[in-house]
């Protein structure tokens, strides 16, 4: 199964004379947490739709010589999670395909529920699949279903078309060569913004990403679940496709995928991270000398469990900027060397200390031992692990990289077990009840899937 | 209109324990001449199809990790020319499709008649076109036409399907898990070999690519017009899916696309070429000192002039194997310094001499134009250009990379009028007619659309 | 005046089967922060010396070809800073030369004070000098008061030359065929760690690269001023070359240059920073909400400021990893735009939010200029920064890159005229007697130099 | 011993308003064939030099970046002999040294004969050696015995030192801030010539790297042996250093070394091999049907061998332009198989074929006895080897890389013995009697060392 962690940006200049190209790819940069195995755009003049991609992080796609060939004042941009195939590179986005001698194309996040159900029901009909990425069905599903030229196609027939037949995950961007057209699911899966200036019209997977622009002035809002919004030479058209109420934020974005400076269903993700230290401190609270983050991770809810039990934060763990590659034999090397060149120990810090140490989550636990080990090599008396989220216990198909449940250490094991795996004086993580007693009402427009047994 | 100009390549080891991969990866190699664009191959271990491609040439696109992570005992390969675009990866060949959950390959070597038609008919039925290559037509065809998955496809119906569907001009290889299929168009445009060995069966577009290989007792023939050829666990199976022997060889691969070691149509390339050389002595002498090819292109058909003439061959200019970018201002640059940095006059061997100067073609003429005058600046008394091929006056449809008819030199101007632009002291090409006196009844077999008006 | 801040790394192998390349390489990537303009190491098998280095950080300069053909098992290495000048190959070190036939290597960080007058003195003598760094007058210094084979000279004569004749800084790695010799000059401006294991001795710029290794049993201290260092096959042999007890330790290296978790001059680099935010605290107090670090190098010291204060920390400003190049035109881009893309605010912390802004220190101030008006822009109601250490107001001789005093905001401007200009509503550093009376007797250890009007 | 097998070219541009740096670069890559390990550069404004130089072909070491910050209106260039080293970036030429404040600079083509000596002449006197190259003595030579700044040196007085002290062989090139002086050892061992147009003044290794440039009028000239040659804002002046009239021109030049369209000593490089090619013809006439040069270096002689025999020449063996890496397993490749790779067999020339088989030279005999299996296996009767050039027999001082006797085939073998090891039909040389009675008295100005043996 594919997993479908990506970022989405769009741009379209209100001036038609503006090339937005550079802009995408600023964009993209500033998304490039996501996703860093692919990166590409696609922008039209109008006319013509241009398309660019490649293997690797936003720098290493694009040249200045390609960005002088692509002409265009509106535009879509993609960057995709790294995953370890090597042939990947069909898989990238936007998707851009030829019908009736137009071009469209569609980028996509989130991971589409009845994937195998529309590829058999297409291959029936004699559809083959270029691409291994369900993003592919969608260009299928809309030219079985619509008439006439794609740019002739009616934005809200489009999106109907998409929630009636592909189940969420998604939030997608179309690029047609006369507008652009965006749309989450009716559940609200992923995150998706949008914000308008005096110059133009910007869209995100996280509003961090309008930053880079002038923002004076400007409406920055989410895109609702259910909703579309074409953008063309008219301005901002905005329509409620499905008027479902019943929301499935992802939990997992807020956690540990955003950025700590977005403001991702409703709320800043920094802010977010802090409270669930906090709410870790106050369910699990323990004797310790220092609250220890492992950076750069655990370091908002460190502060919230800090603020919450009056334990001081310290920086008892390093990350080091830069580890590359290692020279040293592979026979040598292990999953220990490779903790301990990104994190290094304060000594001084950490000696005869007994610690909390925070993380946002924990999914296969692999490096967890490491530092626990490190810790208390170094001089640690005792190491508490206070993870500040519920335990993950199960695995994710609407579009977060948790791994088989095979891999995963809640899956299999009590928290005791875990416990004594990881050599910790003691482990917590937040209960799902005691997280859902804080949201409140809040709570029920969230899916916690993964945090729960099925 | 994209032009194909492309080599393929294709390995059957008999032993299934062997991987093939380097292999099919020198056999490409051998064939770079045939394409410098981008280079790919898919592999078969009897279960699943791994593809690999990239822009470039093949030792740019492939690395040691590469290969070693594709596993397959069968495959095929595939090199593109060279053109412009910047965005052309989704067309590196070969093109793997999945359908019913099982993956297929195909790599093509033509240019297909009716593609337009075809993309009409498929577009009408709902198909989108994620490549802007003709060869995505192929598989759309064969699933639209076929019942159960692919490797349970049966070969003739496969070959039939394309022969009575697809326009020449094709030289086909398609990769199924199960087996590789070999197809050449009815009127044979490109060509196509087929090699056994002890060890192995071997596909490519010129037997040459076969040398690298240890050919102690090896049948090595050309695949016929019209004919499939299937190789899989039981061996080679060949059958004619079209009788037709109206044939339609690309007499441009004899003088100039294919390498002179190659036997193509039956004849040796440069002996081929050679012939061409005494064919132009033939039919226009001139006196002249020294017979000066145009290197490397005209060295076969210089051999023949100086031959058929009795006029010594001279190295009067010379080809500068480093040349690579240059760093002069682009103001000062010009075509002509392109040729300088690439040819170079010998001067003590032209000096005060009459030339006769020998290439294997002309399709615009301005290398020509600075080479003639390269020469005469350098000390040459007269130069008279011999062509050893026919007057090209048309473009090509079926698969050469000729340019439209506004930029052929030939297209739309006298013989007259090219001498007087070239500053030549006189200019011949052989005739058609002269040509296809010496060919005689082989003649017939031979397509010479860009040297006739249309 | 080129400024030497390097990082230096050193291992001998009681093994002398052991290669030791890849962990001179892993030492030198723990010590990357020191420099990522070159890297380079030299390496003895008892009998040559090989040397390999290249512009770049460690990992563009090292190849796992280049690795396989060093053989030693003992040999230095040596990062260096980024300038600006592009033709600086000849300067990257260790720097191997060649003295009767036999070779030895010298890798130096600090900053020779009177190399000009010892290169007129040299070239007086008809020296010349191939590289421009200051280092290569040690080997002339060496050869032409040494007698013999350089592997045959006194380890105590080598560095008293050195002691008498060089003016300090200096960390200095010498390799023979034969051995290493570390020494650090009489006032130990830069560190130099010593570390000696089962396995090998290691010396490092800083002790938090040995954490590499297995460090079981490790003896780890610091090599004294004026402190010889001699390794070969009879171990370690250390000799005081002088007896100077007036330090000059750089306190730049505790403030900026060192990471966090090394321990240099006796102190850990975290905890100093702690402390130094606990001062600016104590001396300066402001009444306001929140303290924000600019991260990462505010970092240490706002947890000072903030236990010091009462005021909670918070993650006002998140630290963007990847920005690599930006594709705006030049004529759109500013500094403005790059701070922007290195630093984002979190809006939702510091909205109507009176925020400490924490920095380690401030140069030219230019940066700092760009971040109040960010912050201001997104909300907060006032700005007050506190430096962590003194005021920068004068150069730097000895190896840090503080820039001409026409740069360095401090040097020409009162407090009061800084503040303005960086529209901060308040703006205030540790005075110098403050941090004086804080180190006490430790104090006199330290170089103030760039706090101090001369 | 390092062998010295190199290119050099220097500008001089009239208006001191132009920059050079381009032009420089060209004329490198001119040369390119003379050098492909590292290439560089020196250039001056007159008041400066700067100095970029890299490992790899001049394509690769040169960006535009690096072409831009070069500012010169004269300056000098070097490309250097690939060795195995991989240290070798030190010994890039040219060599920039820094005496009393001034720089200036030395690029070599040759080897200096009394290197060992004047090495321990100089150590004596504590002068270290930071490169391998021996071109490092110069600079020390020159400061050791002249007075005052580099630029108010005496030119005549520099080139006579040299003179005096350096053994040849060697063509020089050196810039002072304020001059080009380029120098020819007594005996002319290595090629060199100057060219004056009406905008600048060039000097290179071969004529041919003149060619670029606009010649019309241009006066073009061998540097003589013993000629020193200034250029500075007064234009040329020339002074005989050493009036020796015994020259020692190196006769691998004319066979392998220089360019075909160079003229060196007097005689086109083209027309001497094929005269060679003439020679062999006679002295050595065999039986065969066609003549098949070892392409390319064997064509010239071919050519003459063809025309001296009346045996037609024909392409028996193609050289394939597009091999780089191969991916086949170390253990299944071997010399045959690169040799396969390199040159492939026209099989329906060569078929039944009666071969004299023609190349330059033969120092290993490696690929040579590949070559002649290739032959047979693919068909050809008969094959009879032609040198044309005499039996090498002893290694070069005087920078040829001719490997040491050990490796020479002809250096420890009989002529019949070579033959059978060869398994070829007939294999002959020019003797040296033959060749010297065709040379007549031009012959007494070369050097035969590696012919005789000593």
């Amino acid at each position: 199964m594919l997993k479908e962690n990506c970022g989405l940006f769009a741009v379209y200049s209100k001036d038609p004379s503006y090339n937005i190209t550079s802009y995408i790819i600023e964009g993209l940069i500033a998304l490039q947490h996501r996703g860093q195995e692919s990166a590409g755009i696609a922008v039209s003049d109008g006319e013509k739709i241009q398309t660019y991609k490649g293997m690797g992080i936003v720098n290493e796609v694009f040249t200045k010589e390609v960005v002088k060939k692509m002409e265009g004042f509106f535009g879509i941009g993609h960057v995709r999670y790294s995953t370890n195939g090597f042939s990947n590179y069909t898989n990238a986005e936007p998707l851009t395909v030829k019908y009736k001698g137009e071009y469209f194309s569609v980028a996509h996040n989130g991971q589409i529920g009845n994937s195998d159900y529309l590829r058999n029901q297409f291959e029936e009909k004699g559809t083959i699949f270029i691409t291994t990425s369900d993003t592919e069905l969608i260009p299928h599903l809309l030219v079985t279903n619509l008439n006439g030229l794609p740019s002739s196609w009616n934005t809200e027939e489009i999106t109907k078309l998409i929630d009636e037949n592909i189940s969420p995950s998604y939030s997608l961007l179309l690029l047609f060569k006369n507008k652009i057209v965006a749309f989450r699911d009716r559940f609200g899966y992923r995150p998706l913004a949008i914000c308008e200036t005096k110059n133009g019209i910007y869209i995100a997977s996280e509003d961090s990403a309008f930053k880079f622009f002038n923002l004076n002035g400007a409406k920055i809002r989410e895109i609702e679940p259910g909703e579309m919004v074409q953008i063309d030479s008219n301005g901002i058209k905005s329509f409620i496709v499905n008027k479902n109420k019943d929301y499935k934020y992802c939990f997992f974005e807020h956690i540990y995928f955003a950025r700590p400076d977005s403001n991702i269903f409703g709320d800043n993700v920094h802010l977010m991270r802090e409270q669930l230290g906090e709410l870790v401190a106050k369910e699990h609270p323990v004797m310790a000398d220092i609250v220890v983050p492992v950076m750069d991770s655990g370091f908002s809810a460190a502060l919230g469990y800090s603020k919450a039990s009056g334990i001081p934060m310290e920086l008892g763990l390093m990350r080091n900027k830069y580890i590359g590659r290692t020279f040293i034999d592979p026979d040598v090397k292990d999953r220990k060397l490779s903790v301990k060149r990104k994190l290094s120990p304060v000594n001084a810090v950490i000696e005869n200390k007994k610690i909390v140490l925070i993380d946002d989550s924990m999914v296969r636990g692999t490096t967890m031992k490491h530092i626990v080990k490190m810790l208390k090599e170094n001089g640690a008396k005792e190491v508490h692990i206070r993870i500040a989220s519920p335990m993950v216990v199960n695995s994710c198909f609407w579009g977060i990289d948790i791994p088989d449940k095979s891999e995963i250490i809640g899956a299999n094991r009590t928290k005791t077990d875990i416990k004594i795996l990881l050599d910790a004086d003691s482990l917590e993580f937040i209960s799902l009840e005691f997280l859902l007693n804080y949201l409140g009402k809040k709570g029920k427009n969230y899916c916690f899937h993964c945090f729960q047994v099925t």
